[in-house]
């Protein structure tokens, strides 16, 4: 067990909270992104943001959690509620609070009216509430929408009012407000974890393989996330007393444990990897798609550059799609079924061939919920895989909701990619030991 | 604008609370969708869940959380903290903190071994921690994973401990917590509200045209929420003045002013609804990509059954792949580019000849953050519809992140195919007067 103290942030580590404010988030409406967002920046940056709070619209319910977040934290960052509309009161509520008044800013005004001109849309006069500022503050000006964010030093404590659309808020956020924090201070400088990403291990297993490295460094910080079927491990130091070279070099031995279960320190997509393996190689690559119906073609060009690498993909939901588009012969076809390993391997060499690529991945399955048979029920998913050492297949079996399968599929499929890229770079690098 | 009342619970309805513990949703690892899971699910039953806490894994933390959630919610939810490793400590805080004792469950302990067996895995001995239970209180079995949720009923309210993958969660949420809610009376009966969902309407131009209707309603609730780029208007009546049969003649009053513009009712996908209008007029679909690369296909194949009208999806990354799979003349590709009304176009019949589909969606553009030209910038796209009445195109302009820029693009296409549907449908229906 880590020690107690391990997650414990430092005594002078400035406390940060987060408020996101919405009906829409506490309906399930909408996602809070806002949180994945600024936690992901903020932990890049070396703080933990201590509470993200989400309530409603409802103005009694803003002021008394923004007062009771506003007496602990040093940071108080709130997202939504800067609208147009009735239920956007955040602004009013907080000022009140904070015995400020709010005047109408001229500056703002005339951008949000150039702004819809330039849309070509009328502005309504609700819109005019979005141009108010607090009278003792600053403005942080919104270039992809209309309300700007509004940040406020007082009681030696920061507030920042950030605009609800993801668009909106997210440039902002890494573009003006992470430098204001930083210059005041209440950034920590550079890393503050080395994070590794596995692929294959469950978490159970991976802290049973890592415990007795991490037994030998008293105070470590270790956290693991398990997310879409790969396990993350993040190694920090929170009392300080490893440097970021120490916590290097014990991430090297945890992941020379691991070998090829090991994907990459940091955040990187598994996609993301395998696009650089593919760059670094000089390689190409098309995908065939049955159930995951374009979903393996998305996380790849997802990726900037991807037509670097990514030839196409084929969605080939029925059996003519499969036989016009990939030249599965139809006597395959009829013989074992489009699900089956057989099909999976005569898509991703179809897939190859058609696209002029060095591999193909296909995927083929019941993703359910309907579907499957006695021999493959739902959750039954053959990846096939063409490669320049041969092109194989592998059953696998999901059973869960369909969108889960799907992304299931994905990770397997792309995991497996990577591996074989792996293995081929080995047998280039030393072909006389394999 | 709304009376202050609008958003206020009712004063006997129950508190709602959802703690989401886990450093890993603080630092943006993972997303909080157990916010959107749950409040989705509690909010078409009638619940507006109150507040959502995000904490930290400290134990001080989850401790002091939990007390203030619990002196003043009805019903705590918690979600994670309840697996193996040294990070998950759910179970024995909040154990502490409700003066219960923990007890191990040999059913449980069971259940464990006999799934790391089905599976081929070895159990590691801290897997053990997840056998056990609160002495008072009962078991949630998991069927999709190791640990299970715990139920504990105490000082007159309702402390649910749920799992933190959600396929753990989510089934054992629907099939288990809110049958035993509704057992209780903690949920309202029936629906709550009526939602319409709108595509290309503004906020703030939505409100400005219902807004002389909802004058006439006093006490309505009302809140709006832009996502996708689509509008839903939520209409409730908080104090139970409006039954639901007024609300929704309401809601009709709306949709007549919206024509088009309207989408549905509920929280039906733009791509479902067009799944439906497809089914219903007996029509197939096949979709080329060359931007979003796959996230159109995704669309229509995460609906279940998407078979019956999905044939079929081409990415076409490269010219190669355009010429070769989808029939673009090469000398089309060389005049105009690949990013132009007319390979727009060709794309669409190409790809619906190809796969024998009466509908074809094609989209192409630079979704960035490189690419692009003087005449189409980042953000330039181009749909092409290739329908029975005809084939046409349209010029987009969506500067943003490169994601953005893809869901965007497959919201508008998606949309136009919707508007095209119905349109064809009133010619059918009607066709002297069109």
């Amino acid at each position: 067990m880590a020690t107690p103290e391990s997650s414990k942030p430092h005594a002078s580590a400035p406390r940060y909270e987060l408020l996101t404010l919405g009906d829409e988030l506490l309906l399930g409406l909408t996602a809070n992104g806002h949180l994945t967002f600024i936690g992901q920046e903020l932990g890049r940056r070396g703080v933990l943001l201590q509470r993200n709070v989400t309530i409603t619209d409802e103005a009694d319910a803003i002021a008394a959690q923004f007062r009771e977040s506003w007496s602990k934290a040093d940071v108080v960052i709130t997202t939504g509620g800067l609208g147009p509309t009735c239920d956007d009161r955040t602004r009013e509520v907080l000022a009140q609070a904070l015995g400020q008044q709010l005047v109408l800013d001229p500056g703002i005004e005339q951008t949000i009216a150039d702004r819809f001109a330039r849309i070509n849309r009328k502005m309504t006069p609700n819109n005019l509430k979005q141009a108010y500022r607090f009278k003792l503050g600053a403005v942080l000006p919104n270039a992809n929408g209309t309300a700007p964010g509004l940040w406020v030093e007082q009681d030696g404590k920061v507030l920042i009012m950030l605009p609800g659309p993801p668009n909106e808020m997210q440039p902002m956020f890494t573009e003006q407000v992470l430098p204001r924090l930083a210059a005041l201070g209440l950034l920590r400088e550079g890393e503050a974890y080395v994070q590794l990403r596995t692929a294959g291990v469950g978490e159970s297993m991976l802290e049973t393989r890592f415990q007795p490295i991490f037994d030998r460094w008293p105070g470590l910080g270790i956290a693991y996330c398990a997310h879409q079927w790969q396990v993350d491990c993040r190694i920090s130091s929170p009392d300080g007393r490893y440097p970021m070279t120490a916590l290097r070099a014990l991430a090297g031995e945890c992941t020379a444990l691991l070998g090829d279960d090991f994907v990459c320190y940091g955040h990187d997509s598994l996609a993301q990897v395998v696009a650089d393996q593919l760059r670094q190689a000089g390689r190409t690559l098309a995908v065939a798609e049955s159930c995951t119906g374009g979903l393996l073609a998305n996380s790849f060009t997802d990726i900037c550059g991807a037509s670097k690498f990514f030839q196409g993909g084929i969605v080939s939901y029925s059996n003519d799609a499969k036989m016009l588009l990939l030249d599965c012969p139809e006597c395959l076809l009829s013989q074992h079924g489009a699900v089956s390993p057989e099909c999976a391997v005569a898509m991703a060499t179809g897939v190859a061939e058609q696209l002029g690529a060095d591999f193909g991945v296909a995927i083929t399955g019941f993703a359910g919920p309907t579907g499957g048979n006695g021999e493959n029920p739902v959750g039954t998913i053959y990846i096939g895989l063409h490669a320049p050492g041969g092109a194989w297949s592998r059953k696998l079996s999901y059973p869960g909701p369909r969108c889960a399968v799907k992304q299931r599929s994905v990770t397997a499929a792309i995991d497996w990619l990577r591996r074989d890229i792996m293995r081929e770079a080995r047998k280039v690098a030393a072909p006389l030991a394999n």
